[in-house]
């Protein structure tokens, strides 16, 4: 089985992620490259360490390009996406890596991104309770958000068993690369070397949403969320810590996280006492995890590392692909990491 | 007026910070210095920077050593400050920079570190309520430990004006100097660059009974605090995001901070919409603050920065040097960082 | 066909990447993975990126468990390698990553390494001239070192076509993990991190007679290697900047290096105008190049960027065991990076 | 005495560098601030790490602003100088810190620049030969380019004995703060984090002709300089290594090197077997030297270590106003830098 692929925002990071993974994909033919502002140029000139691709030339981000591909994937501006989707028709699997089609609320969205919600997609993250199957088969996938890749996984299990109470402290540290390649000036290496830094502070983050929607799934009522992404001097990785009151046994605690991740391929509960980094999951699709419980201050305290442009978007985009197809989930996709 | 000042510990990277911060000090002489397994050799061989001292050889950590000076800085693994302090003498202005005498409570020491309880001394954090003037003419000094100077210093006025529920929660991004010069293995360079992990989680790092100490004693009751250091790939810095839910009036925030920093020099609140970055501390004795309250997760936020050697260690003690001698408090330090 | 290899030295940054490697590889079985004062522990202590092997434990360095494997790798301290392969007998085919057999003169192993030449293998470098076909089906084979990986490459175009005079100036920069796991001062974090170093200066690195025998034989002549390597805050990755006095045609230059890259899968010389970095070739096989002439000062320049523990240590070993075996030379080697 | 200064291009980060410097310097009062398209807004947004100019508001860089103080610092782009400062009139001290009057040939600047040559100034490196005599009462100044002082220094004692063929390689590593604060790709962060890359390649870069200037005139003959700059992960620092044949006696490099640093208050030579790392400089207008023999090499090597934005550039403005002024050479400026 050959699948022909197409990669819209391909002189991005996403893009570029997109295509190391499919180079490596043993299902897959690449088609289409398209870009906005970059098109005509090389893809050599945005991409240079995608040498087999080197030959390349972007295209523009139009459904004509697109067409004629069985899967095409977005990675563009958010609020681009539905637009291309419709014109490329309900047969073409449309993985969106952008916020398009995240949020189920319609208020959420008009809330956090502004205009017009273009309505919700099967959520592409299949190690929620309930959500794997719901995947296979279908023709559109909204990729999660790295950070809500990070603090849901590291916090389902605790709400699916009841471990916690509904109020969330997330701290992620967060490399670069998740920032996209925008000229700003707080982005330029000499800003970010030697340096960390806040940034969407007091719940203004728009991943903040998607993490309470998650998490309050599980749950079944709301949860509160306090997010906070803090900017460190690596261009991969997120490192999350979350906590939650503890309201469960802490006994419990982690035969729950072992079960939850036991048939996981992708998540992995490591050995008591050995807590994640980011350098061991870069440019794989594996969330490393660690949970203990905080008795003095009462609190369920979970970490976990995944690679912000693997597992945090494309690796679960080729992932969600897998699974649309019905390929075997893991085809292409790695649980190693490059370190150091 | 000339002080003369010894250095215990000045092959480690807290006694570099002493003396790059002391050689910068106008009423200031820079006496003996010394080392354990390191005395002996040159200075420089380990303190590189210090150009004015190269020529300097080390001795041994001894109270024969140290004697003969008005001034004695202890930069000495935990344990090994009670015995030197005590053979110095009454007279003698001693500054601990380790964490021997910080706690007040011995059951705490017994618990956190182990072993007999040293005692607590006059412990330096001058911008707590009613700290400053305790500490004028003391004659020891517990230097305050560079997390909870962070966390402390962020979270210090909304317990003093009750804004705040006393359930803390601390994560704290810190560069590697924190750990010191002690070879090992996740400290190497190939460990840490391109890195972020957390260790000491759970409510085991020893940093968090001081943390409690310091808002318990404001709040006027027991804090529970769940505080989680992360390292990330930098030298020096600290960046701590400290939240607890918010009990009083979302109006009242901004003003309380204003009122709170106003009159402290090296406190320094930010313009609202700005958020702290270690960078801009580099190197400086002032901390960066700034808050927020997250009305969805009905958190008051406040994020911190200080760098980790200077505010979190060398510069307090010089600033309570100044204050227990009676010279200006600011004498010898900044609040210019080393930026970018 | 199912080739079972085995590891020494699995604990360290070199027998961590052949791991890496060797797990994606379509041929291969891995068996014995041992260690030196590692053997007994869990090898997720030391390689927590090696999620497929987590559940291995490390043996000892010895002939017993390295035999009964059709391919041993040997990622050892040098002078350690001789006696392993002696006791393996030589239908085994024994990769060695270290430097015992590199140097193909007695009196330059003395002066470089000192203690009893182990002998010379045949040198794992098929892209020198003549090289590939010597290393089909041999039972031996020399890894070169990481600097001379990237010199020789990106000089031996200039000499095999006499374009420069042998007075050969190189400084490469360099990634931390090339120098391993060693517990040293000058490779903890807060040392590496914001600084650049020199070291082995003056034509003492032990790598600087293995970039001259190269080019030397290249050359048919001595050719005088003036070779400085610094030091730069990043975990991998190797830039050489090699220069050497222009004797031949300006005009020639860039005709020489493609026809010398055309047919080479792994070396690439990157499109006019475009300079390498090692970002680009981060995790992946490929040597980029680029090349120039500088007119004023007389002199060709050429840049090469490679992976220090990819082509320059262990790609470089299975691209040997591909050849030696009769496999394609690409089989489980990639030319895509990982970036950024 | 006090000297009022003012400082064009204050939102850059060699203007903020002046600033931070200026703020030490005991004779100075800081009066306008300006800048180009940042005019209007408060320094904090551009430089937070000068909380003691927190206050101030950025005018608009013109004559009329800066007309009034005794000194002018002037951080333009190249080409913006000459006019500010025929406005400004001859009895004010002015300080380039650009380019536009460091070449003394017009032709260079032509080719090297293009557009009309402003002219030579007075050229602000006092350790070279003969210069600081020059520099005293003068009221004009062209700072030197960080790269050239990095390289002249390290080379200037070698030509002034004789020691060195003029046939010069320099290789010098940088950190980003070189390339200011413009909005180019190559300089974020998620781009430069993890990647060392090789630009201006070829003798394209140009401070080659100003490293070329500077020796020539000590050799009293062209010299040839191939010069490549390279960029690594790092905010500050420059480590330029820097060889030529040597002509002379290798036994008396030391002493020469010794005799040229001994009576320079900012040069200064290592210990016999200690190589610069730019950490140790850092924030410091020191410039660290080794040197060695390469016997095999036939080369003299020797590595320099500054902080670009000091000595590379504030620092020497400073150093050159003290000396125009009359004031001691070394006031407010400090040898010791901030590491680790």
């Amino acid at each position: 089985m050959t699948v022909r692929v197409a990669v819209a925002g391909a002189s991005g990071y996403a893009g570029g992620e997109l295509l190391r993974l499919l180079l490596a994909h043993p299902e897959v033919s690449i088609g289409a490259l398209t870009a906005g502002g970059n098109a005509g140029s090389p893809l050599a000139q945005h991409q240079p360490h995608l040498l087999p691709l080197a030959d390349r030339v972007l295209q523009d981000t139009t459904a004509e390009q697109l067409s004629g591909h069985e899967v095409v994937f977005l990675a563009l501006p958010h609020g681009k996406s539905a637009e291309i989707a419709a014109a490329l028709g309900q047969d073409v699997l449309v993985i969106d890596c952008g916020a398009d089609h995240r949020l189920t609320s319609a208020a959420d969205w008009q809330r956090w991104y502004g205009g017009q919600h273009a309505g919700s997609w099967p959520y592409g993250m299949p190690e929620l309770p309930g959500a794997r199957q719901d995947l296979v088969g279908v023709k559109r996938v909204a990729v999660p958000g790295c950070f809500p890749t990070a603090a849901s996984l590291a916090l389902a299990p605790a709400f699916a068993a009841g471990l916690v109470a509904p109020e969330v402290v997330v701290v992620a540290v967060t490399g670069t690369s998740g920032a996209g390649k925008a000229l700003k000036p707080n982005l330029l290496a000499s800003e970010v070397l030697g340096s960390a830094s806040a940034y969407g502070v007091g719940g203004v983050h728009r991943h903040t949403p998607e993490i309470a929607q998650n998490l309050g799934k599980i749950a079944g009522n709301p949860v509160a969320v306090s997010f906070t992404p803090v900017l460190a001097p690596m261009a991969r990785g997120i490192l999350a810590t979350c906590t939650a009151p503890l309201i469960g046994s802490a006994d419990e605690v982690r035969s729950v996280y072992e079960k939850a991740c036991a048939e996981e391929p992708f998540v992995h509960l490591l050995p008591e006492g050995t807590w994640p980094t980011t350098a061991a999951t870069l440019g794989s699709n594996a969330v490393h995890l660690q949970v203990t419980v905080d008795a003095d201050a009462g609190r369920l305290v979970v970490v976990a590392a995944v690679d912000n442009l693997t597992k945090g978007t494309a690796g679960a985009a080729v992932q969600c692909m897998n699974l649309a197809l019905g390929l075997p989930e893991t085809s292409g996709l790695s649980t190693v990491g490059v370190a150091p």
